[in-house]
């Protein structure tokens, strides 16, 4: 949670000048996001998020992030539009660095998700993939499970350090998963990064996803297995079965299941927490000591591959395998 | 700039249920201030700032500063008024800390104020003075005059470090304040942090002022002094007379200064840069590397001190003395 990148006054007023929103009446920078600079910003014409997309993002993938935010909001989804300016823009340069308005969406996320919360989340993930169907752009997952083995190729020294003899745990672990990855479930945009910071509540209700910046085309599933890791486990490391089942429940309220896809589920799950762990392995050794943004703990991530690994069925809420 | 606490949308809730604001709509942690936890609040009653106090503000001077905003408020200064509970209290507790939420001031800092700004400033730290006078409670500037004698001497070995033999320079400059410091001028509530960053314009007019927690009472025309030294020096470490000029105008078109208040701006700009050098002096030495809040270098204060030490009669406008 940081603020990268110092916007003047200024510099705001520049930016401003080539909208239609009148002049800023407030704007202050929000800890909100790892990857971007976020800035709440208000003018005389309402409000508004201003980011400036960081390192992380590649510029040539912005007009697919952007694009695909105003189509969701067009297709009645709710997440913040992209504001263009006079000429149409809706990307612009602040200080050297890509940035966009886009408009406020309100809600709050929750830190310890009920299963109630979890129920709403599904429904709130399968409405954004029936709302991005039939959008043009597409975008190659470029995090998704071939992405894997060649990444951990660079981590095993990192692994070991992590835990001595967690290396060749994770490459069974791959192994595994590559066996039994399926090939041709439904696929579409997914979020990529459905975790319960990116969702907003408003009285209980789902109200919107926010930070799209890992969307991306893969199996429809598979956002749903990233949802089971993110929102389904207790602060002591177990899986809560009855969220899960209400999570799933919740999506097949607005978009069913076919039973290869619920089948895949076990799989699918063992590969969202190999994505997390591996992304997150990489970050925790390249972060300096020192540094203003402490990396999320790889840790967490590795006892949930132990946990699909030692009971995959779980995922299927219990069921006898 | 940084969100020290970090408060959960369950306690939000539990604070949210002694008052009279409805639930919250949307809850953003904001990079500013770096002594407190800051969060823009929207409920269904509106929008409201939440501070967390931290380390740094004694719980037992709350009462004051809060007090202080809701008079100036209440006098029509354009700050933000604290919100009482349902029982009547301003003050709370989250996480062990206390807390207070106050209702949201619009406007913006500025990052490089203009001639126009610092006239409106110090008009607006005018109507602050006048606003405060009569308000009912009292705090002694725990880091006046009085204090930086004693504060510099646990700072000698931090001088030396900075700059050798900056401890001796130091050192003259505490006696000759001390044997050119006034006692006898209009005294009252004094903002005492009155720095652009607290100053908030919109459309070029003073919008109203923020973080009252170093108000106390003293030499209302040290608080020029403080301002003087916070506005008006140029990025080269020069000193703009045009900008002092019009600081002290814009004062002076609220409240004119008597003579004696007039001739002893030199030493109160060179006691204000005092204050601000061995504060940043000590927070600087007192920083672990590698800390999450960078200590502001007080380098920029040791050079506003070398300008007054230099000429004094820079701040009576380039006047011969």
């Amino acid at each position: 949670m940081a603020v990268y990148t110092d916007i003047s006054d200024q510099e705001l007023a520049e930016l401003l000048a080539d909208y239609d929103l009148g002049a800023a009446v407030s704007f202050k920078g929000v800890a909100e996001g790892v990857e971007n600079s976020n800035f709440l910003l208000e003018t005389e014409a309402g409000r508004y998020f201003l980011t400036v997309y960081e390192r992380r993002v590649r510029p040539e993938d912005l007009p697919f992030f952007l694009g695909l935010m105003r189509w969701l909001a067009e297709h009645g989804y709710p997440c913040a539009r992209p504001v263009a300016d006079r000429a149409g823009r809706e990307l612009q340069i602040v200080r050297g660095k890509p940035c966009a308005i886009v408009e406020f969406l309100p809600g709050l996320s929750v830190r310890r998700p009920s299963v109630a919360h979890c129920r709403a989340a599904g429904a709130g993930l399968a409405r954004l993939h029936l709302a991005a169907a039939g959008f043009p752009q597409a975008r190659a997952n470029d995090l998704g499970e071939a992405a894997w083995a060649p990444l951990f190729a660079d981590l095993r020294d990192a692994a070991e350090r992590l835990k001595p003899g967690l290396a060749a745990v994770v490459e069974a672990d791959l192994a595994t998963i590559t066996a039994d990855w399926p090939q041709d479930l439904p696929a579409g945009i997914i979020h990529a990064d459905y975790f319960p910071d990116n969702v907003f509540f408003q009285a209980g209700a789902f109200a919107g996803a926010i930070d799209f910046y890992f969307a991306c085309n893969d199996a429809l599933a598979y956002d749903i297995a990233i949802a089971l890791n993110a929102w389904c486990f207790e602060p002591d490391g177990s899986f809560n079965v009855t969220s899960a089942r209400a999570l799933v429940a919740g999506y097949e309220t607005v978009r069913p299941l076919s039973d290869p896809e619920r089948a895949a589920l076990p799989v699918l799950a063992h590969g969202a927490a190999m994505r997390f762990f591996l992304t997150r392995l990489n970050d925790w050794g390249a972060t300096p000591a020192g540094a203003l943004v402490r990396p999320k703990d790889p840790l967490e991530y590795e006892r949930k591959l132990a946990v699909h690994r030692a009971a995959p069925d779980l995922v299927l809420f219990g069921a006898p395998g």
